[in-house]
């Protein structure tokens, strides 16, 4: 019996969706059709022009190690897209390629969290963020967010709640589970203060590109010196390619890219080509229809939820997320996404997937998948809470 | 300017051969015919089974996250080739699929090492080592080996050096910059020691396949509950395509599965299909073609250093490296390295890189490339050591 495990291991959590997951596939191979509602990737195959340029790599042979912070091409190609989205300059040498944003942000948090100090961040927020920190033996400070701060940490938080231990603040624009953006005067105001305060802010941008109103600013604009992070995983839907990556100033890139070189070697080569053809026009019109598709879900989504009396107390910028507030429904948000499952067939996320903060009443719902799919779930649910009422 | 930076980041090296590589890079921009014996992955191309495997997977869309453990059908794919290889009974819920053995190395070392704990391993060995360990604020003790122990470390050596603060030992058979291979008596005493002494053996394959006599037999064959190391990189000719494996017991698998799905959320998709088809007898057929290309290569370059006056005290069981002495040569091989590439093109990595025993003494000379270039550089120092004669 294996017995020995290090500290840092034992206080790693796992997902607490991972055995509702385990549970929803008992059902299927039972033969039930559950709807998923779970699910954290887009449900559009891999673009055709991303999918040819790999195949084209690989006949070409491009499959050795690369440079440890990526093709310089991509490299390129990266600070290209600064220019051409937010027209902003980016130099090639502010960005490293990485193994998924996961590789982004283990190395970000590496380079500024010490053994002992703690990272800021907003509860809810994406659970993986936690343990990194803990994985590095440094901690999350979660603070509490509601519906009045659209669930985003704000300058007044970050001044209440900064701590000696503290070496900077996460946020993500737009969120994940809630889809809400930093306004750009918030995000002025928190570099600002962080910057003050002798801090390190650290954006995840991972679902840019994914927003359904106004485009999301790059935190880069209000301040060159942060940390953003982002992913060719949502946007340009490559989740199981693996590639991310990072703008930082050239000096935190090169003790990263240190890092990387020992830790990774390089990211996955043919992720490197394929992702070249991302940037392309026609793929960009891909992801431009899928963001649409993506606008039409959420909308139809949301006025589904509200009908049966969730509530949606910001309704979402961006993602494919809906953070939905079902303390009408129930008061424990956890049992009812397994009984969702078990007698509804719908696979949906609890709120305690998140953080801490009031996680009993939400749940967040995916939109990862169709509207037909949508619609056959809301319908599930229409019968079971009138059956209930 | 960016000036903050954890302690952990600032006592990570980076590789000595990195300066070398960019200086051999401009040279080549010159226009100089560098040859490359520093470069520690196969020249050989991704075989053809393994490369038609990756490109059928794109185009069935294969291409979302998949667990983090990997997809089932290849950790039975592993599995099985534990029972034709090595005759050895080993259980798919025992592989975990990782980004690249680095990323097994990673997940091994943080489930096994807390803060303060040390692995010990033998100087010379592979530098990421040192590295993953000073990542997790654990430590690296090297432990001096040379040609009495054909650089490897012995059941009477950890007797003598283990401490308090020891989680355990890492081999590695064959081992890189040596070649060397643990004898099978040798390996099994080794694993009765530490764990008699409570510790955990953690065993890195990577090399198995390329050896050039005997088979090398698996840890695992001595000690079922022995952690090993695996990589599509080496024998299978994968490198760019980042993915590695490593055996351990169940329960030890679930807490490092744990882990990695918060780090990496999986591994990627495409080189895991491809992977499977690595397995395949025409693919079989292809590796052990190269590997019979390998042991010539070393046969021929063997010699041909021993005749220009260079050592080799311990023969090279296997891997594609000769770990030479250039003693009678010179006194400080890291100088020697550099001006073996500005005087004669030929680009190959420092004893240093590997550690700090004797390490000037010794160069490390891959044979990663053919028979044509390994002769263009014997040739070049011929006509350099018969000059300054």
């Amino acid at each position: 019996m294996f017995t020995k495990c290090s500290q840092r291991a034992a206080n790693i959590e796992s997902f607490k969706v991972m055995d509702l997951l385990k549970r929803a596939r008992e059902l299927e191979s039972q033969g039930c059709d559950v709807v998923h509602l779970e699910v954290g990737e887009p449900d559009f195959a891999t673009a055709e022009p991303v999918a040819e340029a790999a195949i084209a790599a690989i006949r070409a042979g491009r499959t050795q190690y690369t440079p440890a912070a990526g093709i310089p091409e991509l490299r390129e190609a990266i600070a290209g897209y600064y220019q051409t989205r937010y027209d902003l300059n980016v130099d090639p040498v502010q960005v490293l390629v990485t193994p998924g944003a996961s590789g982004a942000l283990l190395l970000a948090f590496a380079l500024l969290a010490d053994t002992g100090q703690t990272f800021m961040m907003s509860d809810p927020g994406y659970p993986c963020n936690r343990q990194f920190l803990r994985f590095l033996q440094a901690g999350a400070q979660l603070v509490p967010t509601g519906p009045a701060e659209r669930f985003q940490l704000t300058e007044a938080l970050i001044s209440e709640h900064w701590q000696s231990q503290t070496a900077g603040v996460l946020l993500a624009s737009p969120s994940n589970p809630t889809g809400t953006l930093v306004p750009p005067e918030q995000m002025q105001a928190i570099a600002q203060r962080v910057r003050q305060l002798g801090g390190q802010l650290i954006v995840d941008e991972l679902y840019h590109g994914l927003t359904y109103g106004a485009d999301a600013m790059t935190a880069l604009q209000v301040d060159p010196d942060v940390f953003v992070i982002n992913s060719f995983s949502k946007y340009f839907g490559m989740t199981g390619w693996r590639l991310g990556w990072l703008i930082a100033p050239p000096e935190a890139i090169k003790m990263m890219e240190k890092m990387a070189q020992n830790l990774f070697i390089s990211p996955t080569t043919v992720s490197q080509y394929a992702a070249l053809a991302a940037f392309q026009p026609d793929s960009l019109a891909i992801f431009e229809g899928r963001r649409q598709a993506f606008e039409e879900r959420r909308n139809f989504l949301v006025q589904g939820l509200k009908s049966l009396g969730f509530a949606v107390p910001a309704m979402p910028d961006g993602a494919f997320y809906v953070y939905a507030d079902a303390s009408h429904l129930t008061d424990d948000s956890f049992n009812f996404c397994w009984s969702l499952l078990e007698e509804n067939h719908i696979a949906v996320t609890p709120g305690a997937d998140f953080g801490q903060f009031e996680a009993s009443r939400y749940v967040r719902f995916s939109y990862t998948t169709g509207l037909v799919q949508i619609e056959k779930a809301l319908q599930r649910m229409a019968k079971r809470f009138s059956a209930t009422r």
